[in-house]
C-alpha cells in the first residue's frame, strides 16, 4: 500500500489521509462483502422483466450513500430511478460531482459463464458477476473512499454530490432531464467517474475523450407470413436476402463504412496525438490474444486509433427465420437487425442516425417493407488533458496503484459526461480502474480485487488532491 | 356425391365401387374424428424433444393400417420408425405401393397461430393444425378408402403396399436405406402419393415433377466471445458483418442466383410446355393476396415457371448477437444462417451443396472462421404425364371431385418419387389434394374438409382404376 505521494500539501490534519488510508486497508474484507452483495442484485436495465431486481438494487445503493455520510433520495424518472445524494454543504470548500451506474447490461449468452452473472464468484485474484466492472465495483469504489473520510475525518475535505443512475446501458434517456431538473443543487466545480478501463493491467489511467453512439433497429417484411420454400421460393421476396444485401451494403471489404457522409464531420488526428498514442503502453499481442480473432479494421490507422478516434458502424444482432435443431425449409417473413455506430468528434449522433436509416432504406427494393426504430443516441466528448483535475486525478492515482498514470483516450460511450459538460458546464475527470479485460457487456465479466482495493485508496487520495487543486483555482 | 363416372369397366362386382363410394359417405363424422385426433400429435421430426411424440403418433398409425385390412409393423431406423403395412397378397392382381408421412414441421413462431398447432380447430370448412394437410390430412384420406373397400367388398381390387415415414420433413435421411433392404418386399407396378396440392381450390391436380433440395447451415466466428462494440468495435472482424456480406453475394439485385455453375445443368423449359402452363388456371392475384407481398424473381420467366422449373437459393433462417429487447451494444462473435436451395432437372444435390459452400467461403474473409453443416439433400423428379397410372389417376379424380383434373410440376420436395424411381424402379402417381392455401410449413396450417372427403372417395375410385388400367397393362 502506498501513503500520500503528492508533492502539493494537503488540506486537513498532516498525516489525515494517511489514517484515511489506513482505515481504508483494514475494512478490506467488509468492503469485498459489500461488492458481492451489490453484484447479486440482476439490475438489468433493458429488460422490463428486471425492473423489482432494478428497485430493489436502487434501494440498497440509496442505504450505502447514506452510510456513507450523505443525505439521499430515489428520484424517480420515467424508467429507473435516479440515486441522488450530497454531503453537508461546507461553505468555502469546492464541490465535487461523483457519477455512477447501478443498471447493468442483460447476461446473455448465459451458457458462456463459467459461473452464474448474478452469484458472485471468485477465481484467482477476481470476481466474477455481471457489473463487477461495469460500473458497480467502480463506483463502489469511490463510494467506499468517502465513507472511509467520514468514518475517519467526520467529513471529506470537499463538498461531495452522488448522482448514480439506472439507465446507462439503454443510453440514459432520462439522465438529461434530471439534470437540468436539479441543475441548481448540481452546482459544482468538476465531475469524477469510473467507467473506463485501464489501459493496460495495472497501469493507472485517465481518459480524456470518448465515443458517442447512434442506435437503430430495423424490421423487413417481405411476406405476410413464412411460407414454404419449395411451393413459394423464387416468386415472392425473401426478408432475410433482402436484409443481408441491406447490410452488406453498411461496409467495403476493407472496413470502411459506406454511408453516404458518414465521415464528413471526422476530426482528422492530428500527429501530436498519433505519436502520443504511439508511444502508450499497448500490447497489440495481448488484445488480439484476448479476442481470439485477427485483428481488423479501417486500413491507415493503428489498433488504438481505429478504437479512440475513427468512427464504426457495427451489427449488434440479426434474426430472421428459423432457428431451432435440424433444417426447415422456410421463406422468412421477417428479418431483423440491431445496428449502431460508435461516433467521434465532431460528428451528430441525430444526423449519422439519420443517414444510417437512409441508407438502408436506398439498400432495400420496393417489395419489401421496412420499419426503424430509434434507439437513444449520444454524441462523443473530449475533456482538456492539462486541465487541474486532470493533474489531480493523476497524482491521485499515483497514490492508490503506486505506479505512474497515462493518458488515453476511449472507443466506448459514456453519455453523462457530454451532459455534465453541455447541462452543467463541468468538466470530467474519468479515471479507469477496471481492466482492458475484464469482459464488459460479454459472458463472465470480471473485477480485480487488487484494484478495487487501490481504486479505494484513489478516491480517498483524490478527493484531497481535488480539494488542494480545485481550492486554489 | 359422384358416383363412379370411369368410361373403362372396372374390376369387381357391378356397382361395387358405388357400394364403397356410400360407405364413405355415411363415414363422414367418423372420418373426421380420426383425422382430429391424429393432428393432436405434435410429430415434429426435426426436434428431438418431441422424440416421444412422434413415437405415439406412429403406433397410431400403425392401428390405423390394422384397421384398414392390413398387417403391419414399425420398422426401426436410426431416428423415426417407417410404418411398413400391407394388405393379404393375392396373385394376379397388380400391387400399389402407397406413400405418406406421419411427421410435420415445426410449429414455430407460435405466436402466429390462431388456434393452438396441435389443438385442431374448425373455423368454416376447414380443420386448422400443423400436419392437417402436410401431410396428415392427405395420407389418411387414402388410408380411410383403403379400409372403405375392406369393409365393404372384403378386399381393394389391387394388392396395397403401405409406406409412412417420420422423416419427411428432414429429408427422409433413412427412407432410401429402407427402401433398398425391403425391395423385394416392396414389389409394385406404381406407387401413390398425395402430398402435393392443387393448382386452385377446387381443381384436382396431378403433379409430374418436383423440385430437389441442397441444404446447409454455417456458422462464422470471428472473436472467441462477444466483445463490447465500443472497446472494441473497428479492430476486429464483427462475425455479423461478414456473414451478411457472404449472404448478400447469393444473389443479384433483380433475383437471379450468383453461386458459379449454379445454372449449368438446368434444362430450358420447352416452348410447349411454357405454352401448357400458361393456359393453367393459375390466379396469380389470388397468389399475391395471400403471401401479402409484392411477387418478385428471376427476370425472364412467369410465376410458374419460377416455381416449377427454376432453381432457388432461399435464407432459411439467419442469427447472431443480441435479439432481445432494447440497444445492446455488443459485437456478435458467432453468426449463423442456414441457406438452401431448390433445384430443377437435371442439378444435382451433391454437386450444388459443394458450390454453394465454396461460394460462401470465397465470400469471407480469412479473419473469421467458417465452419459448414450439410443437411440431406434430394434430387428433381419428373414423372411420365402421358403414362397409364396418370390416366388412371385422372378419371378417380374426376370421380371424387367431379371436376377436370389439370397437370402441374410443383416447387417443393419429395425425396421418395426419386427414391421409388431408383431403387424400386416403378413411377410414382402424385394426386394433390390440398390447397395452395393451406399454409404448408407456416402459422395456421388446415385441410379443407370437402378436400378430405373428395379425397377419400378419390382414393376408393383409384383403387378400381388402377386395378383396371395397371391390370390390363
Amino acid at each position: 500500500m502506498n501513503g500520500s505521494s503528492s508533492s502539493a500539501p494537503l488540506p486537513g490534519a498532516p498525516g489525515l489521509l494517511d489514517r484515511v488510508l489506513a482505515a481504508i486497508e483494514s475494512d478490506r474484507a467488509r468492503h469485498e462483502a459489500i461488492l458481492e452483495e451489490l453484484l447479486r442484485f440482476p439490475s438489468v436495465s433493458t429488460d422490463p422483466v428486471y425492473e423489482p431486481d432494478i428497485a430493489r438494487c436502487a434501494a440498497r445503493v440509496l442505504e450505502l450513500c447514506r452510510q456513507s455520510g450523505m443525505t439521499a433520495e430515489l428520484v424517480k424518472t420515467k424508467r429507473h430511478p435516479v440515486v441522488f445524494a450530497r454531503t453537508p454543504r461546507l461553505p468555502g470548500k469546492p464541490t465535487v460531482l461523483f457519477y455512477g451506474h447501478y443498471d447493468v447490461q442483460p447476461p446473455d449468452p448465459l451458457d458462456l459463464w463459467e459461473s452464474p452473472p448474478f452469484t458472485p464468484t471468485r477465481r484467482g485474484e477476481n470476481v466474477y458477476a455481471r457489473g463487477a466492472s461495469d460500473d458497480k465495483g467502480q463506483f463502489l469504489a469511490h463510494l467506499l473512499a468517502l465513507a472511509a473520510w467520514t468514518k475517519t475525518a467526520g467529513a471529506p475535505p470537499v463538498n461531495v454530490i452522488w448522482v448514480i443512475e439506472g439507465e446507462e446501458e439503454i443510453g440514459s434517456p432520462n439522465l438529461a432531464a434530471f439534470l437540468s431538473d436539479h441543475a441548481p443543487e448540481l452546482r459544482a466545480e468538476a465531475a469524477v467517474l469510473s467507467d473506463t478501463a485501464q489501459l493496460a493491467p495495472g497501469v493507472p489511467t485517465i481518459c480524456y475523450g470518448l465515443r458517442g453512439l447512434a442506435y437503430l433497429e430495423l424490421t423487413v417484411r417481405g411476406a405476410k407470413h413464412d411460407l414454404h420454400s419449395g411451393f413459394y421460393g423464387g416468386t415472392v421476396p425473401n426478408a432475410a436476402v433482402m436484409l443481408s444485401k441491406a447490410l452488406a451494403s453498411l461496409h467495403d471489404a476493407e472496413g470502411r463504412v459506406l454511408i453516404p457522409g458518414f465521415y464528413d464531420r471526422v476530426r482528422p488526428l492530428s500527429e501530436t496525438e498519433r505519436a502520443a498514442w504511439a508511444a502508450l503502453p499497448f500490447d497489440e499481442a495481448a488484445l488480439a490474444d484476448y479476442t481470439g480473432g485477427t485483428l481488423f479494421g479501417e486500413p491507415g490507422y493503428s489498433t488504438l486509433e481505429r478504437r479512440w478516434a475513427r468512427p464504426t458502424c457495427d451489427i449488434n444482432g440479426f434474426w430472421g427465420g428459423y432457428r431451432g435443431p435440424g433444417a426447415k425449409t422456410v421463406l422468412p417473413a421477417e428479418a431483423n437487425a440491431k445496428i449502431s455506430c460508435r461516433l467521434v468528434p465532431d460528428q451528430d449522433p441525430d444526423e449519422i442516425v439519420t443517414a444510417l436509416e437512409n441508407h438502408l432504406r436506398a439498400n432495400l427494393p420496393s417489395t419489401v417493407s421496412v420499419t426503424v426504430r430509434r434507439h437513444a443516441g449520444s454524441p462523443p466528448a473530449l475533456v482538456d488533458p492539462a486541465g487541474p483535475i486532470v493533474e489531480a486525478g493523476k497524482r491521485a492515482l499515483k497514490t492508490g496503484f503506486g505506479a505512474e498514470p497515462v493518458l488515453t483516450r476511449e472507443g466506448g460511450t459514456i453519455p453523462v459526461v457530454g451532459m455534465f459538460e453541455r447541462i452543467l458546464g463541468i468538466p470530467t475527470l474519468m479515471i479507469g480502474l477496471g481492466r482492458p479485460d475484464d469482459n464488459l457487456h460479454a459472458p463472465n465479466e470480471k473485477f480485480h480485487l487488487g484494484d478495487f482495493h487501490a481504486g479505494i485508496r484513489t478516491s480517498a487520495a483524490l478527493l484531497a488532491e481535488l480539494a488542494s487543486s480545485l481550492g486554489r483555482s
